[in-house]
């Protein structure tokens, strides 16, 4: 019936939405506007979305079943140039969505035109993302996976060594350096529920929201999302295409993640120092200096923890990018594929290479060791002891502040001090007390739930190992 | 058997750790690392986690029934004394945890000393913020709830009125209002539930963590988390005092609900504005120019999009003090308390005078309703009009697109071009074709699930009703 | 002599500071550390940077005339290469300088291995950094001079066009149009004073500085600052090579422009409002939708409004990567070129689309001369009026909210009131009230310095012509 | 002739601009509006400006000189009650312009109602926070000449003294702690140039721009600016009323300096380690911990660091808050305060705790200069001897890094290798060798301008010590 149609003439836009203007796109405006050159990303995704929109369309009788089949072989081809990198990606095809809707048409004929039926582009790229993201999410829970069993594997593979716990960058109370290691798998494990929560959210289908306010043609969105797997679809249009709360708390999770491995990184750069001297990185990943031929520097760390600055950069963006939008839809939400893009390349490239870095570190357990001696690390220690013989906590705490400051003046370690001299601040004091006193003796009485004793942890890695698949 | 303990001499730095300090704490700096100032809001939830705390070490046999109940009243009595403004917070005793012990060994002695016994304050203010944010969790549940209610109220009490709906600020297709307004009950709601999913992350017992490594006397956990409501406990006391996670996530779930606020504001803003004209907010709620007599200003929607900023800034400003912190507690983190204070402040602030705008204001459906005459937002009815006959959607487009090239050129409206002119564009076009081109019909017939047809919001509107307890 | 030398095994690293290490370079890490992707955007200016220490190297004896010109030819080579797209970057050659380097060597030999004397790559870098943004801070000028002349055209354009001046969105006051476009080149002209002070922070050598700590070899410092155009030396090695301010501060002058550009932005998006109806974008600047036919969007300004954000997060990703950084080099800093750039590129593309959006765009001066009627922007004149006739200001102000809520009862504008009305309210009106309460009238009188008074905007319409060279 | 006026009824809202309202304004309005509870701090300046303001009316003749007298002697007045904690602030009148108003009229009668003449609080706000942070630059450059003054000191007192330079966390080459603490003095000497350059832009009277378009009254700013030291007015009125720029830069400004000491603070709080102990901070200056009686924390430091997030938060806030806001005044921007008060308060308090902490700090030059062996830290220095003898700095670099690797390999540092064994790797290696691989020897060679050479230092110092005028 088309030819009953008055056919427009080549639009002097050669847009695919050019029928009301009168004047061509300005090239500056073509290159200022387009997203092509980041979105073509979401090839995959746009492909599987108006491949399922297609089977509704000829399912709800807007399209045959014949277009339906052309369509999905068409965009098969597509997906295939593509991935195969001999498609031409067009600047004055703006976007991903036209980019592929005009090669369709141009192998399939109107069919491919009748593709965009009750849709719109402000629909199909909120489909888009949230497939994208959704299958990030899962790459992102695996490499957080590998990154908490290379601290799995560093615990087993030390267990038993003992090192300097620290508060303010202090060394306060020995504790195993499989335990230290194990508190970031705790991290990394919340980074894995909070992206699963933040799934639950992204898991909704936009599609058929059309440009704000539904449409008015027969389609049947329930289709669509049990094609895609979407348990739900979205509950009112104009929120629908308003929307980018998925793409703010998908970066959020992003930052946090980003912002754990600076702490671990702050930590690996620190052990790497000749002052602490806990890490040696093998040769492979680190680098050297282009002047002192003796550096030998923690780059990957260095950058990893800088990179949180940039993750977080990004996160502000959008923020600030949707802060004080109307409803719905506006141009300024194009800025956040770019952010979600480079984001997770950031933070899975660190993920990535964490964990090769842990498998291709070691730690300097004796170098520990010996950091556990000296500090009075175990004062506490002593101030327990003094609170099971029933000293007040508070005044066990003042007692040891002395017997500290003494030993201080006097150049000794806690266990140095005789026996006669400790009953001078307190005859509750007996020759039981140097079983207290050692780094392992301190270690190993501390068997509350969550605590640093040999048995605790063992527990904590034995459950870690399971949970992580680890034989 | 205190006797039997040498009684230390009055510390010169009148601190509760002061026992190795040869200096008194300068002034300058108690003023500098005091937090009692703002801290004190804790003061409830120390208490209550006290009261746990003691009822645990009286179980444990680390103190006697008499001391716990003694510790119990002492921390009841100062309760009631901060909240009736008669305690005396000391800024050399630092924070609200050193507040309330000092207080309480006062009026109890010895069995007050005893109170910190296997905690530290490193555990102690992680419990602290946990409790209080669980607390606001509910507070803020209950203003979004309120929140919604004001939507859905105007919602109802404007159900039928026709408005223009934007993308990119320019009129697109009509829609009812009821539909708008629902819109934001759906940004509320996924609020609600991001901060439901907080809570999962915080609703868990640090207590017993201790310094950082645990302790070694025999503690109950379990038993403090059921006290207080805990479904679990922490799992590695390293992890424990090191992390802010918590904070940072509330953070970013308020940071979402400001903008959102913000988002509504900047309509609210422009509807108030003569060129819009579609809202009057109350006089009660705007105020005046100091100069110009005639100005009524809608102060209250621009300070809660002003405040996004603010909000947002708290969580930058956290996300940064928390990166590149080594294990385990540092002092930065004291930073987290003004943040939250504050943006929780402003957040529950604005919802609470948004519900009251709403509750005030009135929607002039008159004005909205001849906004959508003119502008051709009806020109994709038209289009799918063509589409239902057949003709390829993008065919439909570009005809439509230069019908509305025509009525612009000739200052007409869809509806007042002739259909013999119509017809000159596509002889598909037939005498039905004006039901669809107004605005009553457009919404009407946009029936697909979420869109704007009065059908769909009818139940959408019920749906929230019962959902939000509204008869 | 180097035939004196034992001549190192081909490093299984193949780096160019490789000797130390025993293991080659891991893929991953190559990949994870390299900087070249983007950082050969700096070559032209690497290049110069090493010209002028090569010149440096040759006065003082250090290489040989011979050696120098070898070098600097070599560099011109490499110089075009880079530029045709005929140079071969490698991965594994990490950055720009080590690229620029080994390519050198090839060509010209030993000489090439003694570029690198008395200098370090971190000394190198802020070199690099520093002499593209001095060449991009004038592009940058340029360009804002050039968004600048077009406030101005227009204002001179529609010079005598009145329309209303707005505070909290709601009309305030009749203003001229050309003052209210002239707000927006003061702007930019303090963007361009802010700019011109970073670059005294900007424009100081660093090279010199060396690794961190000096150089024993005798270089002279003063002489390669004038080559470059510096007009000083920095004074302290650690902090030249640990400093990243000058980027900081860079950034920061950015985002304000940004900032800025997203005010306009949000005019002239409202501007382009059926509502407003105060600005016709033209065709060659919008783009339209993908499936309502007869919408055309402010595509432009939406995106500029929107890459606020970007710029902004640039600047947070920055500051909180330097956050905590010890001295002097850490390989975080790396993280500052991305930032940059990307900053840089997104702020010259929107100055630039701006300029030409501003020649292409029309503003419909009768729309807004209607809208100064109506809303009673003449109630300060009014007050005024009665100030000039010795009423309090305070009680004048009282007085004319009473009239303002008379007429607003009565639907009638202020001018509208009989003057036996109007004295009603105050004896002191008299017959001359009526001049002051017309659109023109009010703009005229404001003939205070920085007013809006047609002598005013006159004058200062004719100073900023100057000033940017318009003739 | 007052009485010749309609007296209108007390304002049922009770607001000094209350005359068109028919509602009074509700409390909890009041109370989201409010600005007093901290914009009273601005008293002063507004204050100040007040009287200059009168001044100006006086002599333009639009007051009468006693008017004028009784404005100023009242103005006095309340300036003193505020001082003294005698002023009543009211909720009620909002901000602190309303409420001096209103007090004044109380004190003086019409004529305070006339001091509002030919202003509003548009202009007003802007004057004061000009005015405060005029002073507050003053008071910052102060308090950062202190800091500086307190490196200086140290720099003085430690001079000689030598210690690793670190780059990447590693020890790199042998500087002086002098040099190093004197890089410290460049970082805050730029950060008082940005804020003079900051104060050009912040310098300029914006009194007169009225509420956004000038007034009709007449006026004379040059009369203000000059009593009130402004060397320049504004420009345009709507640029002046839209505009926070001064803020925003101050922000900046305050960012920069807090981020500078956030790098000074990691360092000390790493020197404060027992790993490092290169730093004692006086008893005075730390704190202790509640449960572990051997901890001395470098809280100051770490409360300074973790402070760096607060102050760019201020900033990121501000940023977004202005984002996107039309012309001119909008209520949003009354945000701008709190950020502005708290990032002062903070950087002033940092600060001024900075300099208590350098006058009570030692450091602990024995245990760097140990540190300053092993590590070799004057590999580099052996290459620079290759290259005075001729060899192309490359190989030299390779050259030394087989060295070192034999070195490591052997345990021993590289003057402990016999020359025989130097002399393998290459003959130009002579008995000269072992001055240059010593520390001494390593720094005092660095003579190059910025360099740490004893020499160079010394020069640098006594500069600073003349700039500082410390004697």
């Amino acid at each position: 019936m088309a030819d009953q149609t008055h056919c427009p003439k080549q639009q002097c836009s050669g847009k695919l939405w050019g029928g009301r203007f009168a004047a061509q796109t300005a090239a500056s405006v073509e290159s200022f506007t387009e997203s092509i050159s980041y979105d073509w990303r979401l090839y995959r995704h746009d492909i599987m979305g108006s491949k399922a929109h297609a089977k509704m369309l000829a399912k709800q009788g807007l399209i045959s079943a014949d277009e339906r089949d052309a369509i999905i072989a068409g965009l098969s081809e597509i997906e295939q140039e593509i991935r195969e990198g001999r498609f031409q990606f067009r600047v004055e095809l703006e976007d991903i969505h036209m980019n592929i809707e005009k090669a369709l048409t141009d192998k399939v004929g109107a069919a491919g035109e009748k593709l965009h039926t009750a849709r719109s582009r402000n629909d199909q790229v909120a489909l888009d993302i949230r497939l994208y993201l959704r299958d990030e999410a899962v790459c992102l829970d695996q490499l957080l996976a590998d990154v908490q069993r290379g601290f799995v594997r560093q615990a087993r593979a030390n267990f038993g060594a003992v090192m300097p716990g620290y508060t303010h960058m202090q060394r306060a109370q020995p504790v195993l350096l499989a335990h230290h290691l194990l508190a970031y798998v705790e991290m990394f494990g919340r980074d894995r529920e909070r992206l699963a929560d933040c799934l639950k959210r992204l898991n909704v289908l936009p599609l058929g929201a059309a440009a704000l306010a539904g449409t008015g043609l027969p389609i049947d969105r329930e289709f669509v999302a049990k094609e895609l797997g979407f348990p739900t679809v979205s509950a009112n249009s104009m929120d629908t295409t308003a929307d980018r709360d998925f793409a703010l708390e998908f970066l959020f999770c992003l930052t946090v993640v980003q912002l754990h491995l600076s702490r671990m990184a702050e930590e690996f750069v620190l052990w790497s120092s000749k002052e602490f001297g806990f890490l040696k990185i093998g040769d492979k990943y680190c680098t050297g200096s282009s002047i002192m031929p003796q550096k030998k520097n923690p780059d990957i760390p260095e950058l990893i923890r800088g990179k949180s600055g940039r993750v977080t950069g990004s996160l502000m963006a959008m923020l600030m990018t949707m802060k004080g939008l109307p409803m719905t839809y506006n141009r300024d939400m194009q800025e956040d594929k770019e952010q979600l893009f480079d984001a997770l390349d950031t933070v899975k490239a660190s993920l990535s290479i964490t964990a090769e870095l842990l498998a291709n570190s070691s730690f300097a357990c004796d170098r520990m060791r010996e950091a556990t001696h000296g500090g009075f690390m175990t004062a506490t220690d002593l101030a327990d002891y003094l609170v099971k013989k029933n000293l007040p906590f508070r005044q066990a705490h003042r007692v040891v502040g002395e017997i500290v400051a003494l030993c201080q003046q006097r150049g000794l370690e806690l266990d140095e001090l005789p026996l006669t001299e400790l009953r001078q601040f307190s005859t509750l004091i007996d020759d039981d007390v140097f079983a207290v006193l050692s780094a392992e003796g301190s270690v190993n009485s501390r068997v509350s739930a969550g605590g640093t004793a040999g048995a605790r942890v063992a527990e904590a890695l034995a459950r870690a190992e399971q949970q992580l698949g680890i034989a």
